[in-house]
This record gives structure tokens, sequence and C-alpha cells, in this order.
């Protein structure tokens, strides 16, 4: 049984590693598609290699061996079994759709997506029988240790690194540059992913995305900081057990158990663990007033609708200015903040209204920022 | 659905504890059967609040309101579906054969059974259905972390505390007192097994019941150090991902999910475990020099044969000797060294021969002690 895959993203940093995990299992994985965006001469060298029937890149890309195809179409195409989606942003949010509409098994390392229409992609998915397989360190071990558990979970733990700048004082804060909030302590990720560990809105989005994937109210969600990002996230059912997934950190395993599922494969190119070597592990409460954007983030998804899609999109455009030199690392969350409090709030969002939201939300973000009020 | 329980040695730390779970459970579980042995004032009071069918105790103990059945006739009755098997010591043998030869559902937490005739055990559980719910925190740990794993697990990884003397040089080591070594850090249990803690013995049997319980190879099975048991055990798999335990130490977790299982039930007495609180988690390899027994069981495990019963019996007869003060601590170790290597093994042991190899190890401990001449 080879499980066919279409990897939307190929080239980024999930992509390029789920390539890696399909090298090392011939047999059992086969890609169909690959989409990419601008990087055409590594889709192209991805295309020569794995010979995928479907072939996608922005602009007018030809790839001489396979035919074109969008990603929303690949998506949802009938000899797809597992969509792999490693694209980042709120441009992915249509491509998810399209596959939970197809009732696609979807390996899903968007975070956008499923912040910004969880509601939608679960009614959606309830509806197709589409399945979300979660590629995200923290959801995959959470994941993982809800497996063979017929009692529900009483709280999730995420575990956050804390960031390059977990040790930081507001001063420090206010001078990060750019090049080193993208040197990320323990992960190697892309940049919108590595600014937000930095900031911790990653953090407020994956308590999003952990309320949407496990059914799990706000209140029974918390996070928890582990420098050392061995525990990917730990889960306590109402016995008071806690059940915990720990491992070097390393994307290929959470990529490989979405593709696995239910099974495990061996795989010794996959690091382990050394636990005295390692030595210690540590834990400690996140601190709000210095990472003001977890909190925002998580206000957004108590208050649901299109908030956490303004978040999202709000996010990006901060992060976007960030490293273009424009705003500073700790005008991040002020004007997060500021473009959720002028948004007038859609309640019970269709698709159409979440794509809205964000394309107003990243408008707004630039006008903003350019207004420069609460800026240097 | 109410689950009737045999509790043998209910008076004891796990016996009691067991029936600290049952008082929470009224309409899950009843228990049919009491067992003990010199405390019949404790058993008489648990048969007044339980009501139980059967009781025993040693001597001539007559209770008015149940009629006398033996432990291994209550192990073996048709009317209980989980015997707890509580008792401590290598005298619990032939009850928990009783339980397996009647095909039960063993709630076991005594170790001198499975690691003295852990083959026996799985070949007549093979043939009769019975199963064995572990109640040790480790082995409940690990069973717990297989739970809805398909794929079989590479590496074991049981965690100890190390006693109250894990920073003891051998000069401290030698002064030890019984009172110091009955105090331990971490976990309320019966005297046996705490002296067994402050000497490792109790880890070496632990791996050896272990490789029975999940049919592991010594050479995946390891032991690690930490301090703080909270971490009660780890599961690696063949993609690199350790499954972890945890829970603030407290055995009526793991007695309770013996008893639940594949269930879990909600109990608010049992704790909670704020890891930002715990703050760490520290992680050491033992020390084989400094706490011989433990390099000593794991070759009596790998050994087979009757050299596991040996290692049970002669390290009972040493806590003993030691608790009554006639050896040292630092005695307990070349006591059983000196008797596992006089002892003559047989290498496919039926149940009278771990049985006599073990009433050997006992007298042939006692009179090496008595010699003295490794001894002060």
């Amino acid at each position: 049984m080879v499980t066919k895959l279409a990897i939307l993203g190929s080239t980024g940093s999930i992509g390029t590693q789920t390539l890696d995990v399909v090298r090392r299992f011939p047999d059992r994985l086969s890609v169909v598609g690959l989409s990419a965006g601008r990087n055409t001469r590594l889709l192209t060298q991805q295309a020569e290699e794995f010979r995928p029937r479907f072939v996608f890149a922005a602009g007018d890309f030809v790839c001489p061996s396979s035919q074109p195809l969008s990603p929303e179409e690949m998506a949802a195409h009938p000899d797809v079994d597992i969509v792999v989606v490693a694209l980042p942003g709120s441009a992915a949010i249509t491509i998810v759709m399209a596959a939970v509409r197809a009732g696609k098994t979807i390996a899903l390392a968007n975070k956008e997506s499923l912040v910004s229409a969880g509601e939608i992609i679960a009614t959606e998915a309830a509806r197709t029988g589409a399945v979300l397989h979660p590629v995200d360190s923290e959801h995959s071990a959470i994941w993982q240790c809800l497996a063979g558990e017929s009692s529900p979970p009483t709280r999730l733990i995420l575990t956050a690194s804390g960031g390059p700048f977990r040790t930081y004082n507001p001063a420090e804060l206010s001078t990060v540059s750019p090049a080193e909030a993208l040197r990320h302590p323990s992960w190697r990720m892309g940049p919108k992913v590595t600014i937000d560990s930095a900031t911790l809105l990653n953090k407020g989005l994956e308590v999003i995305e952990a309320h949407h994937l496990f059914r799990m109210p706000y209140d029974h969600i918390e996070v928890v900081i582990h420098p050392q990002s061995l525990v990917h996230s730990l889960v306590e059912f109402g016995d008071g057990a806690i059940k915990a997934q720990l491992s070097p950190p390393d994307m290929r395993l959470p990529i490989q158990y979405a593709l696995s599922y239910p099974q495990r494969w061996d795989n010794s190119a996959l690091p382990r663990l050394d636990l005295t070597r390692a030595g210690r592990l540590d834990f400690e409460s996140p601190d709000y007033a210095r990472f003001p954007c977890l909190p925002l983030a998580l206000e957004a998804g108590r208050k649901g609708g299109t908030y956490p899609a303004v978040l999202c999109a709000a996010g990006e455009q901060a992060v976007a200015l960030f490293l273009a030199g424009q705003i500073k690392f700790i005008d991040i969350a002020p004007l997060i903040e500021k473009v959720l409090t002028a948004h007038q709030a859609t309640a019970q969002p269709q698709i159409d209204d979440v794509l809205a939201a964000g394309q107003w939300a990243q408008e707004t973000a630039i006008t903003t920022a350019e207004k420069g009020i609460l800026f240097c």
C-alpha cells in the first residue's frame, strides 16, 4: 500500500523535510503532486527526482515531465491520498478548504487556515469525512498522547521554547534586530514562524489550533515555557495522569507520523533522545507582560468569529514590516492589538467573511504602521 | 457494570490504597474478598466497611459476616473479576499462579512472582487467557504509553528516584541505619520496597518484570535516575518518538488505572502535577559501583532460569537481616552476590523448582550471614 501525496509548498522548510521522509520510504510513499511559489529552480530539481504527475509554481512555470495543476485542484484530486499543506500564511486557507471539501486526509503544517477558519473547517470536515493530521510538533505530540485513550483529556499543555529572547528585559527587547530574531535556539523553521516564536504569537496561534483540532475549551489549554524543546507537549486525563511526547527537535518526526499514522515507521535517520545527556528539563510560566502577543492571541481565540483571522493577517503583516526594518520588534504586538481593536467582527463567519477580514487586517496593519503614531 | 475485586494483602500499603480507590467508585468497584496477614484489627474494620463475601487472615481468624477462603481460592474464584495481588515477597508466587491458572485479570503489585516465575507465568497466561495489569508506577507508565500504539516499542526507559542515598559516598553508605533507609524521598511504600529503592535492587527487579510484561529484550531496557519521581517511565518507538507518563508520586493512580483500564476514571482526589511549580526534571545515569544491587539484578535477569528467584529470595532475606540490625546496608549486595554465586541453577524451571530455589536462597543467605565472613 503506497500512500500518494500532494506536497503543497514543497520548496519551503516543511516541504523539503517532507521529501526527506519520502526518500526514506520509497515503498510506502509516492509523490503525485508538488507545488511551490517562486523557487522554481528547487522545484524543478524535486520534479526530476520524484517525477510527480502534477507540478505547479507561481508565474508561467512549465515542467516538461509533469502536468500543470493548481494547488486547489491538487488538494482535491482523486489520486491524492494525503494532502500535505506546507504553505505558510493565510493564502493557504482556500487550498485547505478545497481539500476539506474533497474529504481528504490533510497533513496540516499551515497554522493560519485552522486559526482563521477553524469552525468552518471542522463543520465541513464533519460533513465530508476529511481528517486533519497535525504536523506541528506540539499538536503532533498531543495527538500521539491521545492515541488509544478512550476517555477525553482534561487539559492540554503546550510547550514553548520561549524563543531567543526568553530572558531579555524590556530594554533589550526594544533593540532586537531581524537577524537576531531569526536565530531560533532549538528549531530550524521558516522566517515567519521563527519570528512568531520570538514574540510567542506562534504559541497563541497554536492554542487556537489545539482548541479546534482537539475540541478543547480554552480554559483547559495551558502554555508552559520549556527552553530545551524536548518535551513537545503534554496531555492530562481525569485520573491525574499526564502523558508527554519527547524527542530531539526535528520536524521530520511529526511530518512522518502524519504520514504513517496510526502506525509508526522505523527511521534510523531521525535522532534519538538521550535523557541523561540532556540532563534536565525546565518548565516555567510564560511572561505575558514581556510577550504580549500571547495574551492578545488567546483573547482573539476566545472571542472567535473573525477575530482569529484578523490576528493571523495582522500578525503576518506585522512580521513582514519588522523583517523589512519598518517597525521594531516591540511594535509587533501593539500593531496587532490596534488592528484587532479596530476590527468590526462577524460572529458566525463564512469563508468569504474570513478572507475579507484577513484582507482588511493586512491593509489596516499597513496603514496603521504608516501613520506611525505608535512607532518610532 | 461493577467490577468485583479480591484484594489480597488488603492491610498493607497497596491494599489500603486500593480500598481508597474502591471508596471513590462504589458504583464501579465492589470487594468480594479480602486477605491479610497478622493485622486482623484493620482487616476486621475493612470487612465491616466493605462487607466482602470472603475474608482470610493468618492464624485462626474468624470474621462473623464473611466466609473464610484461602488467598489461593479467592484468586481463582469465579465471582472475582480482578485479583489485586498486593502481597509482598516470594510467598505470593503460588497465589499469582492460582489466579493465572484460573485465567483471571490480575492487578499485580507483587514483584517477586513475576521476577521469579516470569516465563512460567507468561506461558500459563497464554494458555488460560489470564491478563496482568501492572500496578507498579513504572510499569503502569509504560503500559499507559503503549496504549493505542500498533508498532512495537524499541526501548523502555525505567526511571528510578535513586532513593535517599543517591548522593552518598561509599563512606557515608557504610554507616546507613535502617531508620535512614526507610525514609524514602518521594514515595510512601512498604518497608521491603523502600529498602530495595535505597539499594536500587528494586529497579533491577523492575527491569526483569518489564522484560516479562512487555516481552522486551534486556538490551532494550534502560534505567535512568530521576530524583523528582514525576516521570514514572518512558517508551521509545522506531521513529524516535518517546512517550512518557508523569504525575505526582501517588500509588492510587497506577492502582486505579489497573482497575479502570482501558478507560480512565475522573478522580479529583488524585493529585495534579503543576510542571511550572516542579520547575525542573533531572535525569542522570545510575552509578553501578555505588549501587551494585542493580547490576547484580540485571545479570540474574539475563541469566534467567532460577537465578531471578534466588535474587528475589536472597534479597528479601538480606533486607530482613539489615532491618534486624544483623548486617550493614553495604552488606546487602555482597550477601546477595554470594548466594547467587553459590547457586546451581535450573535452566527451564517449573514452579516447584522456582519455589525450591527461593527456599534454598533464603536459607543460604542466613547461613552466609551467620558465617559473617564478609561482614562486621
